[in-house]
């Protein structure tokens, strides 16, 4: 994956947009949720979303520019709580954007196994992410507990991501979706085919009745 | 919690935009739902919807301002059946705006236990709830018997909101939810919160098949 | 109820906003549903949706004016199949405005018990219904089976209005509701009353896990 | 069914505005699911919707025109993997628009019996499909499985539809919905009717509790 080459500004607007369209989605409900694009890789600088605004209503201005090590170094406002796992999700996946949801169907099915992850399998949808060319493909979300101190557990989280070296995402417990891509684009359409396909497991749950 | 600076005119415009809002979410269908802002807290005055309207279409002119027995003082139309409730949590819980739903999930889940209230409890989402700042939260959603007279029902309701100090909501038996906040904007974020959170409780009710 | 004044043309462009509105909820999609408006009672005129048009694009040119017969006497096309319901509708409720919806939960609903009718009871949304001052009401809708062949079941129509003078609306078996109004404000409303509470009454249907 | 006569830049505007349209349904997220219309019968020519666009910023650009072999003559872009699919249906029944959709409902019913289709009855809506006049009819969807040759499985799909001349549609297990029309409108309106009428057989085998 490589970087984009668009400027803070532009990103800060495309940002702004996929917000507002995830909200539209009911994906990020009540400040939930936060997206991030890489404005460069070395130094490593992105732009995120600031943390507690409404995604219904965000504009370019709720984004701010962190450093690697999450400082603001351009706009203003706190950046999200989370920024350390866009960071090393940006760092360790050598992602260009970096998306998080809060949908119902994930917040369930994270909780709906005690197992360490979610298998989804043998779907035409999954030949929208990233390098999956035929349904014959077994994806495997990991899911995470859930925890307040990211910076803490960015060990555990590149840990993960090293370790399932073919995850296009994970699910936080009781939390929300993580994808990424190499480009806010593909980031979107990702966290599109995750939400669908979340949305199939878990409705195909609820049926019970054979007519 | 302190009560907003804005003016009735003001309140009134934002709380037909907050109508609008959640009657396109689906949670206000066919006029029900009502809505109030705090105009001042001494003498306590608010900005309440009228009774009757359909909120799709809802205009600032649907919006008026009673005195603290309910009386109009400003703006014409029948204030809401249910203004005592509004004027009662706006004086024990001092919250600026008091917003009122009628969702589909709210609708079930307060006549789906014969408990006096419904546990959310560890979810992410519940960090949108003021004063909450981690998921290891558990909320007790309240649940009141319905009623024709909510003057009559007033210190009930008193009762339940000094019990419960940190109820961030209530549910009325079959009939809908209320919550609060200092402000409009908070008030919002709220019943975005706790909608998403009863949908949520709601849908893994229907999960009975595992794969 | 009266029936309202307004001219034909006025009444053609209210319908076609109301089907845009009802397609946009998913209630009439694929040229589904027909709505009516009485544009004069003595002698007895509907302003009707003409057969097989995408609601999601209805234009007042799509709107005819037919007699008591069913006859086209103003614009262009052919009424929908089941004008003789609406006429029987407009005579015996003395409504002003006839609405059909073809729901998800309408469809399932009227299929889902062999008794003549569903019962919703104990609501506080059926307070939107005409007439209806409390929630402690049983609102009975009853269940017609379906035919393509209206004008013959007329009397059959009749009759069960005449026998349940208290119903405010019907279903027919795996096809959808029908309600009405003195106006289309109020047969609007009722819509989304009714269509809440078939929604409310088919969820929670599907709640079978007991957390 | 005859073809349209309009023009690949006319069919291109209407397959962007339908791709946007099925979009906002949900029914195409993420880069799914594909679109054609024919532009000339003698030599075949189909206007076909490109690989990997997102159908909710749909433009008459990402549309190009391609001959009876699949090659590409007129715009730029690489015509959908499932192009043989749209030729195959065009010709062998005489369709003037092909829609394919990847909706939450066909993928869940496509996988949801072992049986080679399933059966769709007696609901009125069944009379939006062409040639249908009467709810008692008995609509038979065939599912084929899934594969990612369509070139070579086209005899396959030769085969079936040919053995099946009555079939408005079929789906692919674990993908999707195809269907088609004389024309664009036809077949959209036969995306609505079958996609509704999936989403009620899905949501009716989720109600298993009786009040």
């Amino acid at each position: 994956m490589q970087p984009t080459a668009a400027s803070f500004a532009e990103l800060a607007a495309q940002l702004a947009d996929i917000g507002r369209h995830c909200y539209a989605q009911g994906w990020v409900l009540g400040t939930s949720g936060n997206f991030s694009a890489v404005v460069s890789r070395d130094p490593l600088r992105l732009a995120i979303t600031t943390s507690g605004v409404d995604k219904g209503l965000l504009t370019a201005g709720q984004i701010v520019e962190i450093d690697g090590d999450g400082n603001v170094v351009a706009g203003s406002g706190r950046p999200s709580a989370e920024a350390s796992l866009h960071l090393t999700i940006a760092e360790v996946r050598h992602a260009g954007a970096v998306l998080h949801t809060h949908s119902i169907w994930s917040t369930i099915l994270s909780d709906a196994t005690a197992a360490a992850g979610l298998a989804i399998e043998a779907y035409e949808m999954l030949k929208g992410l990233d390098g999956v060319g035929t349904h014959e493909h077994r994806e495997w979300l990991p899911i995470l507990d859930n925890t307040q101190d990211w910076r803490a557990a960015a060990p555990r989280v590149e840990s993960l991501l090293n370790e399932q070296p073919n995850a296009h995402g994970f699910l936080i417990r009781r939390h929300g979706l993580y994808t990424w891509g190499k480009d806010l684009a593909e980031a979107k359409r990702q966290v599109e085919i995750l939400e669908f396909l979340l949305e199939v497991m878990g409705r195909k749950r609820g049926m019970t009745w054979q007519p």
